[in-house]
């Protein structure tokens, strides 16, 4: 029995006619190699962002089905497009929206989860010897409705098919080489992983990375789904997510991510009797406010400061929500900062390892750079600092954990 | 029961989102006089020419299977972006694609036709007071391949599923105020028809008048769906099409129709022995090209000349099918006039009045215009003239049959 790969096309690869040609090419060559191919693509770059704005032009607060039947024409397009392309080449292609390849999710549309994936109609295209060419992002409902898994959700196509068809590897074709040990335009010396665990990816992705879509990690781990995230213009190897790597524990930080997304709110001077801080968070979370980090000083008299950060573009919903909160229970000001960012490093090797955050904070410190808030998790340690210190912040820890030579 | 009314916009009527928040406001009015109404909505104007042109970018020979999953993504985007109109304006809105619809076409690719329609479906939404959009153009074959109808198919989705509802009326929404005596741009003093018969109007639609696909009205005859063409920038009503009219025998002339997309192809000097001209027509038909109307001389020596009429845009194919082959018949030379024009009246009263050719051909006489060729129907008389005469072919025509009065 032929092996079958999975491959994805992110819409940096798939930006323009003539990147559809060189997919096509690529396909082929697997095709040629003696696989089964499968492709998963987005929508052409950019067709997404022109799709929306169409609809801003009509209303401030479209349906969500809507929305998704809307921006599911983006990947439409793209696999008709590749299909036309492969068989210009001379070989079998046809292309299926998410619908008709069965791919079924529940009804959350815009960021619907898929239940259940029939493959049925996948695999008698491959017997017939075709390429198989499958909208990513989307999906159906059981009655039929068409729904979107979210932005980057076509890694996650790609990988929930690559597990039901048995797959023996996803590739996710994107514009980098693979996964670095930092941002490169960041750190010029930042080095191309070979390998990552699915536990350090997922940190990463959540802290900041935006190779991969975090819930495709999710899935690929609980399947053991080995990814390879790879250049879809170059021929060489890219970066391999797996569940075990070689020397996982000689390893103490795998790689350095930024976020720079997230600002830190203080309120000052909230009155430290239990239940207060209980209250204010309930409130934040209540308008659809999303805290990630949390710090409350240690108080010593009856009033103390608390922080957190929330999503930048959180902040009006939060200025909005704090006015008149704050004063119902008697706080002092409100200070909002946007001018930080968030420096993680990330490593299974840490669970193994001591003083790796007494190394951050002192590599951190020799550089002068101040450290405002902490927090770890078991794989992880995130520094929020001042967003003008972040790039050295970086460029010092790289040198610190000596990721040049992973 | 509320009476269902189905409403068709062509691409001219939401070319853009200005346009559509108009049809919104047009659909909403027919919702508040009390009908239960379905939409039939085509691709944003121009949409389809892009995508079109996108494929043309990646292959000159694309399937007509992945052609057809490209277009449909047009009508998709409009069914959805004309839904959150209707939503802005406070009103419950569903759209669907064809497939969602239960629009079951053949295997006919980017020409399909139509086999069934499942209206449970939309009967659920009307029930529950939602106004349902449906892309038009565009259906699904029972495994589930995405089909088109062909260019002006979303008539036939309109006039399909008004059947299939037992609609009331039919309403076709365009950029002119109806059905015209002839074109308006020629004739100024052309009339909007009130009304007009099925079989007329086919004929019309056959002989070069553009406002609505041919394959529709014979549907909308077939089951008599009366359709009322109007247009969607004005509140008037338009040209209502159906089975019989008032005083249906007492006009003669119903319209005169202009078609110059053809060119007249002559073959001098055939042998007149039985089995020729089969064979040449036979040559023609194999080789894909469509005639239309064919004229032999009376042969008074043993040599005849044949002429007909082809689409200008077959005319290279034809010049490579006669080149070889009109020597292999023996024939004289092939000449080829691309200039000319075919003028057609057209009126079901013409079955009970006597004379109308001769009176066209009177009329055309004494405005020195020479007669090419003539072709003529149950309802219709064709003329072939020089291209340059077509204009004063038409105004002449009008005045003679008192189309003005109509």
């Amino acid at each position: 029995m032929k092996k079958i790969i999975v491959q994805k096309f992110g819409g940096s690869s798939v930006a323009n006619v003539e990147c559809i040609k060189r997919v096509a090419k690529r396909v082929v060559e697997y095709k040629k190699k003696g696989f089964h191919v499968v492709v998963v693509v987005s929508a052409l770059g950019g067709t997404t962002d022109e799709l929306i704005e169409l609809s801003n032009c009509i209303t401030d607060n479209p349906s969500d089905r809507e929305m998704d039947m809307l921006l599911s024409t983006g990947e439409q397009i793209s696999v008709a497009l590749l299909a036309m392309a492969i068989h210009s080449f001379g070989f079998e292609a046809i292309s299926f929206t998410g619908a008709q390849v069965g791919i079924i999710t529940d009804k959350s549309h815009t960021k619907a989860r898929i239940l259940e994936i029939n493959t049925i109609r996948i695999k008698q295209e491959l017997d017939s010897d075709r390429i198989v060419i499958v909208a990513g992002f989307q999906g159906v409902t059981l009655d039929q409705h068409i729904t979107t898994l979210g932005r980057g959700g076509s890694d996650l196509t790609a990988v929930a098919l690559a597990k039901q068809l048995k797959a023996s590897e996803c590739e996710i074709y994107t514009d980098v080489k693979g996964i670095y040990t930092t941002d490169p335009r960041i750190e010029p010396k930042a080095v191309k992983l070979d390998e990552i665990t699915y536990d350090e990816m997922l940190e990463m992705a959540s802290l900041g990375a935006q190779v991969m879509q975090a819930r495709s990690i999710e899935v690929a781990k609980k399947f053991d789904v080995p990814i390879h995230v790879r250049s879809s213009f170059e021929k060489d190897t890219g970066t391999m997510i797996i569940r075990e790597v070689k020397r996982m524990e000689d390893v103490v930080v795998r790689g350095i991510t930024l976020n720079n997304q997230e600002a830190k709110v203080t309120v000052c001077d909230v009155p430290d009797k239990p239940g207060v801080a209980a209250r204010l968070f309930k409130k934040l979370s209540f308008n659809g406010i999303n805290v990630d980090m949390i710090v409350q000083n240690v108080s010593h008299t009856r009033r103390t400061d608390i922080s957190f950060t929330v999503k930048k573009t959180d902040i009006p919903k939060t200025k909005n929500t704090l006015r008149k909160f704050a004063k119902s229970i008697d706080t002092g000001e409100v200070v909002y900062d946007l001018d930080i960012a968030r420096i993680s490093i990330v490593g299974v090797g840490m669970k193994s390892h001591h003083g790796v955050a007494a190394d951050m904070f002192d590599s951190l410190a020799k550089n002068k750079i101040n450290i405002e808030m902490i927090s770890t998790s078991d794989i992880s340690i995130s520094c929020i600092i001042s967003k003008k210190s972040a790039n050295k912040a970086i460029r010092a820890l790289h040198k610190k954990f000596q990721l040049i030579n992973n």
